[in-house]
């Protein structure tokens, strides 16, 4: 038997308010998300681990949970060449990978531009540290089969409306294309597909290592003699505080992906989106529009996505264009204040000990005939702690039945709080 | 990469319909539960395997899958004397041990006497076959610190309100306690413990090898010489026929245990509880009462539970008396008759391949403005079996908007159904 009894390294126990609150937050996003036409679906918790470390998860897949393959004798053991010869099966580390897997085994069963929810937890066996845990819900929709910007402007649109319901105000939305940065790239004379990537996951540094950071890292990685640091330094700057009116015109600027945007931004209207030229994602399979949802309060973003139309094409030999917009949740759950109501519609009975339980059952059963949530509650000696926790559970009346009750009529309710 | 793209072995991935249904059978579950007082509580899927690995699990343990340490070298694979020694954590297999645990950590902040929910899913290696998952959803209540019959008799009305307001009708409750058990088999001079827990399993095999079955292997197992098998037919026959009225007096019969019974049966006016003496249920950690809900049309059980006083003190290091009530969530979903209803409260504007994104983003907007849920959806070449299908998905009207569609005022809504 282990002797500890706390939940796995980097993962937590929810308690019943911290479960109520969870699910309440989950609630209004799902709604929201209904509401807006997307169709909710679920895959299971693992996947096979060949599909998990394919080369669509970036840095995720070295993160991933491998599953033991059932019936395996020692001398497999002794016979392995690495430990990934003995899973077959993972942990999935996000909802994108396992998306692109259920569309390809669907698709003849979805309309032809797929509007897809998944709320659903993932894995990843990270250094735990504050704020980020081993088992996390992320809140992904996507849509796929629609080449078109109708799927960057239904997911924004979506994405913004959830958060103006869970009342988080303020936050805005950085925008970029991967076309953009292609052609930047290109402008400082970095063309090869393994340098631009290299140079990519420089750029996502920005926000760690400053503009002098990205400067230095990639003069070392490209050549330090095709670029003069402080020069390269002054211009990531400039990059970083462009707009849509100064990067208008400027000689780095895919044009036609910038229209694109300039026409997205367009088409929502009331949506705080600002260009970024900056802006990355680390994911290696972005192809057009990126985005993240910035809050001046926050150093981290509170979600992201994009467009990735030839992931899909890998598991089904046959391209399908897709964007998807995810939600960090957990930091979500936390900026939210959303306390579950007292109402008093839900009521506690307070006994002791020593009652008689078949008369408190029939008195529970009296209690819901004309209320909506009935808790018996044995009293402890600190009943005043006691009733302030129930008050927060959302119970707004109680009443006490002693030895001589045996009906509720004229028993008097008091309020909690 | 993998070629196949389907769900792993035994396990389902769930499209839209499959989703929305399976989550309204759990929103009806998880809210009589709550209605009744209990609150709901989640912990990790996984759980360090020593602990799924210590005996509490029975057979199931056998069934959990394991997940491999990260950080193995191929050293640790060749100086590894069994695959368990490699892994660190495993699925869970049922929702009992991650309660027990999540109890013995948390119990200074739970109410002493503690009604959880959890709603969630268990994994098992099972040999998949029709109606056995790998993966699937278990809907647990439990009654932690309560050692009188007012757990068991709020969990039994808590279920049978859930099973209610799911529709299911006509299911009855078979009901034992682990007491009257051991006093049968005392009866027939078996009280070292090793041969009572065979002869119990032997016995929860009667639905499956009959009463003769069940007579010629306790006569083997428990030496031929004390028993003549064919009266030992006739009496298990008799005791699966037993009920309230044949079984008072009986001979084998744990009297204080029957009364309890008796007494539990009082207090449950409307249930159809019935005495079954041949009931045992599987888990070994079961202490006293003992039930199982049946229903005439199945041969298998919609779920059931027990008392296990005994098995948190093997976390805690103190006793602390606990029964619970599961429901088999998987063959709940299928016997209930939930559709969505369609209402014309959502609605889908049909737009053809060439139309403007933004215009088409506009138009649902205002849509949202006066509907409660709204789909645009891309007219395909079989009309007649999209709107079919949009209708089962719960949407009630639709509209089609063209090129020339600048706003839905006048814009005619008609019924998809």
């Amino acid at each position: 038997m282990a002797t500890t009894v706390t939940a796995p390294r980097g993962m937590r126990d929810f308690l019943p308010a911290d479960k109520a609150r969870r699910e309440h937050v989950l609630g209004v996003i799902r709604g929201v998300y209904a509401r807006h036409g997307f169709d909710e679906i679920e895959t299971p918790v693992v996947e096979d681990s060949a599909r998990l470390h394919s080369g669509l998860g970036g840095d995720n897949e070295k993160l991933a949970f491998g599953v033991l393959r059932r019936g395996l004798t020692t001398e497999d053991l002794h016979t392995a060449e690495a430990p990934l010869d003995l899973v077959d099966l993972g942990l999935r580390f996000d909802l994108t990978v396992p998306l692109a897997r259920f569309y390809a085994s669907h698709r003849a069963e979805l309309p032809t531009v797929f509007r897809a929810v998944q709320i659903a937890p993932v894995w990843r066996a990270e250094r735990p540290q504050k704020g980020r845990y081993r088992q996390f819900v992320q809140c992904d929709i996507d849509v796929l089969g629609e080449p078109g910007q109708l799927a960057e402007i239904e997911l924004i649109r979506a994405t913004t409306a959830a958060l103006d319901e869970l009342g988080v105000t303020g936050t805005s939305i950085r925008i970029n294309d991967r076309r953009v940065l292609t052609a930047m790239l290109a402008s400082w004379g970095v063309t090869d597909p393994g340098a631009a990537e290299r140079a990519l996951i420089t750029i996502d540094k920005l926000d760690k290592i400053g503009a002098n950071g990205v400067a230095v890292e990639l003069s070392e990685m490209l050549g330090q003699d095709l670029f003069d640091t402080a020069e390269l330094t002054l211009t990531i700057e400039e990059l970083a505080h462009a707009d849509w009116d100064t990067a208008a015109g400027a000689d780095w600027l895919d044009v036609e992906a910038f229209d694109d945007l300039l026409r997205l931004r367009a088409a929502l209207p009331g949506v705080d989106l600002r260009f970024d030229p900056t802006l990355v994602r680390g994911m290696g399979y972005y192809t057009g529009t990126i985005f993240e949802v910035a809050h001046p309060d926050f150093g981290y973003s509170l979600g992201g996505g994009g467009r990735y139309d030839g992931m899909i094409g890998r598991f089904l030999g046959q391209d399908v264009p897709a964007v998807g917009f995810s939600l960090g949740f957990e930091r979500l759950v936390d900026l939210v204040d959303l306390p579950e109501s007292a109402t008093s519609d839900a009521v506690v009975l307070l006994y002791d000990k020593d009652a008689d339980p078949v008369r408190l059952a029939a008195l529970k059963g009296e209690a819901l005939g004309s209320h909506q949530r009935v808790r018996l509650e044995r009293r402890t000696k600190n009943t005043k702690n006691q009733l302030a926790g129930l008050a927060a559970q959302g119970f707004g009346a109680f009443a006490s039945v002693g030895a001589d009750t045996t009906t509720l009529q004229g028993v008097e309710f008091r309020p909690l709080a």
